[in-house]
Parts: C-alpha cells; sequence; structure tokens
C-alpha cells in the first residue's frame, strides 16, 4: 500500500498561510452576517451556529480545506460535511464567498420555493454540498464512508514510484445533538478501529440545545468518550481563536492513523447582545432590530445586508485560484499515471465517472434447476461473480458475514490496511447505512451492505438519505419473513417489506429464486439513480428457470402461463412464488388453472402496462406474500384476496410457523377457489362495492 | 426526596451470603448445561453466552437480585433484563432452577412453536422476563427506563417516617453486539446523566462477535467510553470468578449516584473443548458428540439431558423461599403506608394495576371553533388537561419541547432529582423509544415521547417492541407532513405515516383539528393494550365543532354531511380535512355536494362497520392525505382518485410547498369532478376493472 507523501497534505499547506490579518477577521464577520441576513430574509432558519462557529469554519476553508470551486466534484479535493445541517447558512456563505456557483440572490432567497439555498444542505441541489444533512448524526456517518473511500481509493490508485493520485482529507463540523445521536457512536467507534487518520471532526461545542443548556440534559465527558474509541482529541478553549483552530487542525492533519476531534468551545450566536449564548439564538432571525445592532457592533455598515466588503471579496478569490492551482497539479499527478499504468487510469477514469464496467454485460449467473437454494445463499454465489466483473464493489454486513452470505472473496478491509474490498462494520447497522452514503457520495466505489430484514429498522434514517440524494447504494436484506422461524417474532419481519416500499425511489426487489435473484442483482449494480434493497430468504427454495434480467425491469414475470384464460391469477412474491406455484398444481389436480405472477419488483409493475397484459381482467387474483397484507389490497381488487401476515409471528420451526400463520399451499388453492365461486355467484357484484375487500 | 435505607440494599443482603460451595459450583455447571441441552434439543440457538456467562449469572441471581418467583408481578422486585437476548436459554434456566412458572418440559420445547420457551426472550409469553429481547442494545434502553421509573415512584411513594416501598435496582446482562450498537450510547449517556445509580450492567465481555474476534470490527475502550458517561466501571478479569463478580457487584450496588459497567473478561461457550472462545460457539448447538465431552468434562453423568442434581434443586429452593420472604417483609411497609397515608397507597394501588384515574372521566378539553390552531398546540393543552387528572403520565421529548408542544409543567426530573414529571432526553429519540418501553414495562408510570415525524424513524426499532410487547406507550410526533416547509425534504415526513401504519397493533392517529387532538389524547390515554402515536400538525389549522370521543374510536367521523345521497365523498385525514372542507365549499358553488369524511385513526376505520354507513355505496371517492398515496388505493377503490405527496418534499414556505406539491382545494375539487363525471360516463366501468386506480 502507498499514501500520499508529506508534501500534499494540508498541513503543509496550513504552516505556509499568513498570520490572521484585518482581512481575515472581517471575513468572519462577512460569513456571520451573511448567515443572519439570510436567516432574516427567509423569516426562519438558524442563525446560532454560522455567528457561533464562523471562525473556525472560515479558518478551515482559509488555511486547510483544498477544493476547487471552479470544479466541485474534483475528486481528489477535500470533503466538507456540515453534520449539522440545520447551520446551512453558514455553508451557503462559503460557498457563496469561496465562488461556487451560488449567488448572493441565491442566499437572499434562502428557504424559497426552488432556491439553491435550501433549509438544510441538499447534495445534487447546490454545487459544493458534499452530501444532505439535517436529521443529526447523519453527515458524521457519511463522513467516516467518505475518509474510508479516500484509503481505499490511496490504496488500489497510488502507484509506488508515481506521485499519488488520492490523498485528501474529510472534515467534519459537528453539534451537541450531532454527538448525541446514537449513530455517532457507531460512527466513531468504526472510524477510531479502522485508524481513519485523514478524518477531523470540528465539533462546535457551544453548550446549547433545542431545550436549553446542553447540560439539561447531556453530561458526557465527550473528550473521554472518543478517547475510547481511540480518537486524537483536542480542546480549543476559544472558539474565536483563530490561531488555537489553527494550531489544532495542525495537530489533527499530523496524525495519520487517529482520527481526530477538535472540540471548540463556541458561544452560539456570537454578536448578538439579545440572545448569544442562548437557545433563543439557535432557531429563529435575530429580527431587524437585533440584527442591526450586530451589525453596529462589529463595524458593517448600517443598513445593509448581504454586504461583502471588497478585500474580503479578493481574499477569496485568491483562495479559489490557489485552490484552483493545486487542483491542476493534481492533473499533473494523474496524467503521470495515465501515461505510466494507463490500464490503471482508465479504471479510475471510469469508476470516477461513474460507468458501468464492459464486464458486467457478461455477466451472469446461473442455477440449474435441482435442489433448493436459499436466495440468500445464491445471492452470494451472484455478489462473487459481479464483484469479479466489477473492481468497484466493495462491501459486506454489520456482523452478519456468513447469515447474508455477504463474503466477496476479495479480501477484507482492516486497520491501517485499505486494499480488500470486504468491509466489516461491526454490530452498526446506522453508521454501515450512511457509511454506505459516504462512500456512494465519494465516488469511484460503489457501496453494499447487509444485515437481517428485520434490522432494516435499524438504519432507516440512512436508507432514506440515500433515496433523497437518489445514491446507487445496494443493501442485502435477508431472512425476509417468518420463514426465519426459531428465532422467533423479534427476528421475524412482517412489516417491513411494506415500510420499505414506501420509501419514495427505494427499488426494493424481492427474487423468488435462484435465478431471479442473479437477475436482480444485474439489475441493482446498472440502476445508478437510486438505492437498491434485495431482499432475501434464509430458507431454500426451488429453482425455476431463468427469467432474464428484462423480465425483473418490467418488475413482474409469468412463473406459470396456466392457459391464455386462466381461472384465477396467483400473484406472489419471493418465497411465496413456488407456494403459489405449488398451489396452483393443487389446482390443476382439480381442472381449475392458475396463472403465477412472481412481482421481484412490485413498484415497478404497478407503473408498467406489463400489468394489464399479464393479468387479464375479470379473472379473480390471489395474492401471496409473507408480510403485510394491506398494500396489496387494490392490485387484489374487490373480487381478489391477499394472503400475508398482518400480526406478530412466533418462535417454531420455518416451516411450521408459515403453515400456522396460513401460508401454505392448500391455503392458497382455497383461497383461489374462494374467489373463483364468489366470481361466478350471483351476489359477485354486490362484494365488488368499491373499497370492500374479500382478503379483510 | 427519600430513598431506600441502607438496610435494603442489596449489598447489604450479598455480604450475609455464604461463600461459594460446590453446590454453587454445581449450579453454575447446571445453568450451562441445561442451556446447551435445550439448545441441542431444539437443532439451532446459542449455547455460547449462556455457557460463557453461566457463573456470573448465577452470582447475580443467588446473591443479589431480589425476587420472588411465586409472584413474578412484584412491583419492588429487582428487574434483571437480559439484552443479549439470543442467550435465552440462560435466561430459561435460571427462571426454571429459581422456581418460575417454566418446567424442564418448557425448556424441552425450546424454540418450538408454542413453547414458552421461544428463541428470544418474550415479556408476557413467559413468567419472569422482564422485557423482550434480541434486537441488540434495546434490552439496555429498557433497563435505563426501569431504573429511571424506580427512583420516580420512590421519589413518589417513599414517604419520610415510613419505611420506604420502592427500592429496588434494574440488573442488565449485555454483549459485545449490545455495547456496539448506537443505542448503547444514548442510553448510557442519558443513565449517567441521570445519575441513575442504581442500574449496574454485567458486560460479557467474551472478545467474539458473529463475524470473529471482535476486534476484526471494534477496538473500543469500553471502560473509558462508560467513564466519559459518568459511570462506574469495574472490570472482572476471570467470568467464572464468583468472589470477584461478587466483590464488583456489591461496589456497583454501593455507588448510589453513578450507574455501574461491570467487564466480566468471559469464554464463550466456556467447557466445550471444541469451540469454547471462539465464534464457532455463538449461534449453533454443540452436537451430540462435543456436549457428551463438554458433560465428561464438568463430570456430569454421561448420557442424561436436562440433569438437575438435588443440591441444585434445594439450593434454588431456598433462595425462592428468601426471595418470598423478602416480598412478604415489603408487604408490611406498603401495609404500613396504606395505614399512614392511604390516599397515597390507593394511588399505588391503582397505578400498578394499571387502572386509569377517576378523573379521566371527567376529562376533557374543548376549542371554541374560532382562529386556527395547529394540533400541536392543541396537544399540549390536551397533555397538560389530561396530566392534571392522570398523575402518572410522565414524558418529554428528544430536545425538541417547545416545538413539539410536550412540556406538563409539572417540574422535571433531573440529575439526582426524581419528582418532577418531564423527562428531557436529549437528542436521543432511540434511547427514548427504549427508555419509554422500559417505564411501561417497570409499573406504576404512564410514559409518553414527542419528536418530529420524520425523526420517527431513528426510533423505529424501539416502537416496533412497544407493539410487540402490546406496551401503552404514548407517542407525540408533530410537523407531520410537507406543511413543514422552509425545513426541506429531511425535516418533511412523506412516508412515515404509511410506514408506521404498517406496525401491527400500533395505532396511528392523525386528528384534523384542536378538538380531535384532544379526543385522540383521551383515546390514547384509554388504550391499555399497545402503543399509541399522535400525528400532529405545525401549522394553524382551522377549529371544528367537537367530535365526541366515540366517534374518534370508531376510526372516523363525517365533518361535513353533504347531503344523504351526496356526488362524492371527501375522505381526509389531520390537515387535509380542512382542505377538503375547503374543497367542499368549492364544489357546492357548484351546485356539486360532497360529504367529508375525517380519518383520524384509518386502521380502525378501514376494520368497523362504520365505513359501510358513511361512505355510500356507488358514490366515488377522493382521497387526500399529505403522504403515501399507495395505502389508500384499495379504499378509493376503481372509482375514485387518491391526493397526496409519492415524492420528498422540498424546502419552501409551508402553504407554497403544500399547493406546489398538489394539496389544494382547488386541486381536490378538481379531481372530484373528475371522479364525479367518469363514474357517469359510459366507460365508467372500463376504468372500473380491477385494481386499475385513477389516481396512480
Amino acid at each position: 500500500m502507498t499514501t500520499t507523501r508529506g508534501t500534499e497534505s494540508p498541513a503543509e499547506t496550513a504552516s505556509l498561510a499568513p498570520p490572521a490579518t484585518d482581512t481575515d477577521a472581517r471575513a468572519i464577520i462577512t460569513i456571520r452576517l451573511l448567515a443572519a441576513d439570510a436567516v432574516q430574509a427567509a423569516g426562519s432558519g438558524h442563525p446560532g451556529l454560522p455567528m457561533g462557529a464562523a471562525a473556525a469554519a472560515y479558518t478551515l476553508w482559509s488555511r486547510f480545506l483544498r477544493h476547487d470551486p471552479s470544479r466541485p466534484g474534483w475528486p481528489d479535493r477535500d470533503r466538507f460535511v456540515l453534520s449539522a445541517g440545520h447551520g446551512s447558512a453558514l455553508l451557503y456563505a462559503l460557498l457563496h464567498l469561496s465562488g461556487y456557483d451560488l449567488s448572493l440572490e441565491d442566499l437572499r432567497a434562502f428557504r424559497q420555493w426552488g432556491s439553491k439555498a435550501p433549509g438544510h444542505p441538499e447534495h445534487g441541489h447546490t454545487p459544493g454540498v458534499e452530501t444532505t444533512t439535517g436529521p443529526l448524526g447523519q453527515g458524521l456517518g457519511n463522513a467516516v464512508g467518505m475518509a474510508l473511500a479516500e484509503r481505499m481509493l490511496a490504496s488500489r490508485y497510488n502507484v509506488p514510484g508515481l506521485p499519488p493520485v488520492v490523498g485528501h482529507r474529510t472534515f467534519v463540523l459537528a453539534s451537541d445533538g450531532d454527538l448525541m445521536e446514537g449513530i455517532s457512536h457507531e460512527a466513531a467507534s468504526l472510524a477510531g478501529h479502522l485508524r481513519l487518520g485523514r478524518l477531523i471532526v470540528l465539533y462546535d461545542d457551544n453548550e446549547i440545545s433545542i431545550d436549553g443548556d446542553t447540560s439539561l440534559a447531556c453530561g458526557d465527558d465527550v473528550e473521554r468518550r472518543f478517547a475510547g474509541y481511540g480518537w486524537q482529541v483536542r480542546r480549543v478553549a476559544d472558539g474565536n481563536d483563530t490561531a488555537a483552530i489553527s494550531a489544532a487542525l495542525r495537530e489533527a492533519a499530523a496524525d495519520e492513523t487517529r482520527p481526530s476531534l477538535i472540540a471548540l468551545r463556541t458561544r452560539i450566536g456570537y454578536g448578538s447582545p439579545a440572545v448569544e449564548g442562548t437557545a433563543k439564538a439557535h432557531g429563529a432571525p435575530l429580527g431587524d432590530g437585533e440584527l442591526a445592532r450586530v451589525k453596529a457592533r462589529f463595524g458593517w455598515p448600517a443598513g445593509r445586508s448581504f454586504h461583502v466588503p471588497s478585500d474580503v471579496r479578493r481574499r477569496f478569490a485568491e483562495l479559489a485560484d490557489a485552490g484552483a492551482r493545486t487542483r491542476q497539479d493534481w492533473e499533473d499527478r494523474l496524467d503521470a499515471l495515465r501515461s505510466a499504468d494507463p490500464r490503471r487510469a482508465a479504471e479510475w477514469d471510469r469508476t470516477q465517472a461513474g460507468w458501468l464496467p464492459a464486464g458486467i454485460d457478461g455477466f451472469s449467473t446461473a442455477f440449474a434447476p435441482e435442489g433448493p437454494v436459499a436466495t440468500r445463499t445464491a445471492s452470494g454465489k451472484a455478489l462473487r461473480d459481479l464483484a469479479r466483473v466489477m473492481p468497484e464493489l466493495v462491501g459486506g454486513s454489520a456482523d452478519l458475514t456468513g447469515s447474508t452470505c455477504t463474503d466477496l472473496a476479495e479480501g477484507w478491509v482492516a486497520p491501517g490496511d485499505y486494499g480488500g474490498r470486504g468491509l466489516r462494520f461491526g454490530v452498526r447497522e446506522h453508521a454501515m447505512g450512511a457509511a454506505l452514503n459516504g462512500i456512494a457520495l465519494h465516488g469511484g466505489l460503489r457501496p453494499f451492505g447487509s444485515t437481517f430484514l428485520v434490522f432494516s429498522d435499524y438504519m432507516r434514517p440512512a436508507i432514506r438519505l440515500a433515496a433523497l440524494m437518489k445514491l446507487p447504494v445496494i443493501y442485502v436484506f435477508t431472512h425476509d419473513s417468518v420463514a426465519v422461524g426459531e428465532d422467533g417474532p423479534t427476528h421475524q419481519p412482517v412489516e417491513h417489506l411494506a415500510a420499505l416500499r414506501t420509501i419514495p425511489g427505494l427499488a426494493v426487489l424481492r427474487p423468488a429464486d435462484a435465478n431471479e435473484t442473479a437477475a436482480a442483482w444485474e439489475l441493482a449494480a446498472r440502476r445508478l439513480d437510486g438505492p437498491t434493497a434485495l431482499v432475501l430468504s434464509r430458507q431454500g427454495l426451488p429453482v425455476l428457470p431463468p427469467p432474464g434480467g428484462t423480465l425483473i425491469r418490467e418488475g413482474a414475470r409469468v412463473a406459470r402461463e396456466g392457459s391464455l384464460t386462466p381461472d384465477v391469477v396467483l400473484i406472489a412474491t419471493g418465497s411465496e412464488v413456488s407456494l403459489a406455484l405449488e398451489a396452483a398444481d393443487l389446482l390443476a389436480a382439480g381442472q381449475v388453472t392458475a396463472r403465477v405472477v412472481s412481482v421481484p419488483w412490485r413498484e415497478r409493475f404497478l407503473a408498467t402496462r406489463l400489468r394489464e397484459e399479464i393479468l387479464p381482467a375479470g379473472v379473480p387474483r390471489v395474492i401471496v406474500e409473507a408480510g403485510s397484507t394491506d398494500p396489496w389490497r387494490a392490485l387484489a381488487g374487490p373480487s381478489g384476496t391477499v394472503i400475508g401476515v398482518d400480526s406478530f409471528g412466533a418462535s417454531g420451526p420455518g416451516p411450521e410457523v408459515m403453515t400456522r400463520l396460513g401460508l401454505s399451499a392448500p391455503r392458497v388453492r382455497d383461497a383461489a377457489l374462494e374467489v373463483i365461486a364468489r366470481a361466478a355467484s350471483p351476489e359477485a357484484s354486490a362484494a365488488a362495492r368499491p373499497g370492500r375487500s374479500a382478503g379483510r
């Protein structure tokens, strides 16, 4: 493994930085007042954090952060994550001043419909915003993923004897709230374990949360806590002391093996006589009168809003020029790699662009229709096959590698050694989710993570943000129903399929067998505009004939035709498809023809025309899924029925639990015979009143 | 505030305990082998933890734990929480030996359908199981709630000059996995802050997790970390050294102001030559051969399963007798309270029994139909009114007291001072959820907790367990739609209503106005067999005429009759009811009559006959809810439509966001006119094909 040489490190940049000048002081005031003005113009927002943390943020951005505002996507830029997303006005002020495509007009439109400066920072919406934050703790988790991605890419693309192409840092500004959230424990513990020395967290220790003094709810010795995670911890007694902040950042940057936490004692709402140091500064505009007093105190021109002194403009322009030069130097280093190792450079270019590997067109994992195979097992094989053609695919599980079948067999990332592709997240589902987001945001790698479906609840806030940011993260959720069996209701998902499907933009795939699982993996790999969850069985399932990827892409396929005019359509997902096929056999024995439709991707199926092709009008439907029935009622229609599980499960052998909860072929057959009889009876029209559902 | 005198403390009990004997040694082996036999009989399960932690568990149960197996519900018993629920066989062995109603036959049926010994411990299913565990970290969070409830009840019912009636401890057995989960941070931080000295955690530090050595994924210095939370931390170098364990427990019990963590270095699967100290011991039976070797090593009779030596039986019988005597002494103390302070004792009896206060029949909060009132504001008033007649009601928020309007105005619980009723959970939604469960499990108090609806995701695993255990916990979730406005998509719930409604047994109430909110609070207070979520608006809403509680109990009410034969029915929830009423006005102006139905409790409404009474057959329906539309499609029926939000929201003023996302009275009017026209047109029957939904 090669690492960046010292000369590229920001510590060096810092030592060359001039001491603080009047311009620096004015720049800090400019940031404070741009933020306060934006909040005032919006009539809502959070002025307290920007005013309190402006000095630290400016020090970081002007002396340490390597970035080029003209190229926000430069791969080797330092990342800055505002984990305390409510302080968005601080970030917008910095982005505007630095020269990102964010105008004063945008700042004036803070928190307005369509503005480039929304209430909380939104990645993909505002240039320079590295991640969407606001839900506390998530940014810190993202940053761990980014810092990990940096080390993994350094290990891949920094070639001995060539100047390194990867060597940047990840900086975070976090609040009390971020550090109170549980995810901060998981993320910090993981970062400490993995020795992510290039992760540096500025902790805005202003002693105030929404309810008042943090001491009302929290007595943590944060420094001791983080030392327990193996972090370097520094304290800056005065959050406006730029020299002390610089010194602490320099020490942090110098420690390459420990992440660093710099606790800054700041004053929330600094500069406002009325609210400084109180919870009142947190989440409301200062008001015109108080804002005028703050401006007077800082010697700012009266009656002017969004004022930027010309020397401050010049200073940021110089910084932008310096950033552009740094980026250009890096381009030269990348060119050196291109000359010396064109193959490696081509992979870099492809993965940085987010393009799929050519090999994916040849990807296929086929299973012969022999003995039963759990879809988690099939997934493990497909994953390893895919990993061979997709070198950017990295991931692992939250301490369930064997159970979720997610060993890539491509080596493991370990503390200080980032050459492997397997990630051991520990029992930390939430940080796993946030770190996956961070890896995807960083670029250059395609991340996946796994746990039991029931524990998707533990990482749901991170899944939501992946969907909101349209990140191509892949989740492997196994043990997907009450068929889990003996572990009982705490480990048996019931509502999780329905609950995950409600997240906008999350593709939830529940393949019926080994071959659908392989197709689902291909679909997940090709899906670049949002996260995908693969929902897989613990238990073995019959292997059906291969479906072809196209069919999965349309959300469903006919698993058994029955006839052109079947008596009933059995619609099922995942493990219940083979149950439906069994029921179709039972029905056939009684001269009843049933079509069986597998719906691995419900939302896609409901949105396509395919639905009307394969579900004949007037033919009653029985839907079977080992989970909540409610969302299926509309598709069942007034003449149909839904068989599922609407209560918690129970401990017992899986097949017995399934049968006792009504998930058996005879039960499906009986339900089919009932809906057929009802459709044929004279009262059928009465039963078909709108909104009446037979299955309830 | 009064506290229990030293003579009741388990430290004193311990000092009277005899030194370890051969019987004690045999008792520990009995526990190990009962657990291993149960796993072997089941063919699945987790023998490793029970075998490794048996000595510590036995030491705790035989020398410290004050309990009476003949009265599992004795209010002043010590609580024992097996946070590492996968070690259930350990708990079952202890419960059986102690004399709880759990037979050897039950142990033989471990993990079988209907067994009293399910895969993970289930509260309410097995006598003596204090909480349902398995999802890691939850038990620790529950225990914090229990320990807090104990102090709050001590503050209420221990009267100076009388012997105390509340003075017990909460013990936890936790694993590596528990402590890796984020919730452990929130829970431990909260406990340390609140100085819950009677909380004692035994940490089974066996250095093994499912993936292998914990060092593969975690490098935490757990002792340093917990010291940072203000805990007393002790280490026992040999987890089989009962004297050292006793000494550590004694020190833990002696510290009344700091929670204690005792890190026990144990060997997972202790006693098994083949798997001891390896991940193989965690989650699979030993196998007959290896089990025989373990029995031989421990000098156990060959070929016998579920063997309990007679001296071990006698020892546990003695312990049970001692527990019964301790409980009887307590009954005397309670009698003293009954004589001296019958009113206080009557409240104790009532709240321990979980009965509602008489005052609840007089409870009503009425709002005149004047200016707009946010339902969160109305909730605040109803909550305070309810609190006055319901002294057991306690709760607070996750650092959003003002925003969620959840200040009871009955004083605050603070470190070392437990006389108030308001709880400051800090930015710790997940621990809040688990602690609420613990308070409810403890008994004597009715807990509620609040945050923004979008952050219900952060506490979802705890909500699920509340539902699984049927605990009467109340959640106040405010800021319930995209109408939140400026804070943008990270703070605007879209899918949360639908996702919460999927949890079996969770009542999700979304009242339309101030008066429905008051009725919803009464319903929540009266609902004793499961958790209730109140979903409330940030924005002001018109106050409609009072609905009466009955109507809420049936899930819906007619907010505007329209006529006996309306042209359309507008169905809405929460803030969208006033939108629908506005649309009905617009329709009336065009001579179209609309009935408006408010559905504050969707699941109840769909399950009652009321639906058929107030939704006339053949009249088309428009459903409006500012959230996922999918679950409403069945009720809309093929002729109806659903107006909602199926994508993430956006930052902007709330009313503008609502309008731009299609939530406006004119849009509802137009949709109504469309469905009326479609119902009247010749193609209506074609459009009414099963499964076809107009709204998509």
